[in-house]
C-alpha cells in the first residue's frame, strides 16, 4: 500500500483526484504502478486500477493476471471491478471505502453476483485513514480555492 | 443494428465470439464501430462496446459522449456499463439479452443504482433474434467441432 499511496500523491500533484494503485505478481513482485490520470489523458475510464491492470498484463504479455494482487488506495468502481473480474485477479486489497461511486462493497457490487464468474479474494480498508485523508485533503484544497 | 451486425460477423470471421458495436452522434452519424476483440488482443477487457468507446472518446478529442449512442449485438457486461455510466452516453440500444455475463439487465444491474451517476436511456431486444442467433450459431460451431 505505500507503493499505491506514493502514487495517489502523484496524482494529487498533478491536479488528479489523488488514486494511486500497483499490481503485484505471486511472488510479491511489483508488474505495474498507475496513478488516476482522469484529467491528463482525457478519459474518464483513465482510473489508476484500470491503467496499472492494462499495463501490468501488458508487461506480461498474457490474457489473464491469476496470481496477481491489485492494492489500490480507494474501493474500486463498477468498471475497475468489471476488469478486476476479467483479468481473474487473486487478490483485491484497497485502503478507502467508496459510498459514492464504489462498486465492490456499495451499489452494483459486482463480485456479489452469480453472474460475476469470477471473484477474487477482497481486502478493504488498509491504511484507510490514509488513503481517505489524501481525498479530503484534495478536495477541501478546491473548497478553499 | 445493421452496422453492429456487420461488426458482429466480422469477428466471427475472426474466430472472436461475435459481438459488435457501433457509436453514433447526436446527427445519427458514425464516429467508431468495433468488434470483440479478446482472441486477437489478447485482452480479456477488448469489448466491441469498450473499443468503440474509446475510438470515439479519441476521434472525438473530449472527455465526455454525452450527445452519442452506443448500438451492440449483445447486452453490455458490468466493465463496458461502468465504461458507458463513466462516458455519460446518451442511449444504450442493444441486440441480445445476457442472463449470463449481462450486466445492465442481469447481475449487477449498474444502472439501477444511486450510486451510478450516469443513467443512459436504455433500449433492449432491438433484432434480438438475429444478434441472439449468431451468438448461438459461433458457440454450436465449437460443440460439434
Amino acid at each position: 500500500m505505500e507503493l499505491a499511496l506514493a502514487q495517489a500523491r502523484l496524482a494529487a500533484a498533478g491536479g488528479e483526484v489523488p488514486v494511486g494503485a500497483i499490481i503485484t505478481d505471486g511472488a510479491g513482485q511489483v508488474l505495474a504502478a498507475a496513478h488516476n490520470s482522469v484529467e491528463a489523458m482525457r478519459d474518464p475510464t483513465a482510473h489508476a486500477e484500470f491503467l496499472a491492470l492494462a499495463a501490468a498484463r501488458a508487461a506480461r504479455g498474457e490474457k489473464y493476471l491469476a496470481d496477481c494482487t491489485l492494492t489500490v488506495t480507494l474501493e474500486p468502481c463498477v468498471f475497475c471491478a468489471g476488469a478486476i473480474a476479467a483479468l481473474r485477479l487473486r487478490r483485491v486489497v484497497f485502503g478507502a471505502y467508496d459510498p459514492k461511486t464504489g462498486g465492490v462493497e456499495h451499489g452494483p457490487r459486482v463480485f456479489a453476483h452469480a453472474t460475476t464468474h469470477h471473484k477474487p479474494e477482497l481486502i478493504g480498508g488498509v491504511r484507510e485513514g490514509e488513503c481517505a485523508a489524501l481525498l479530503k485533503d484534495f478536495f477541501a484544497g478546491f473548497r478553499h480555492a
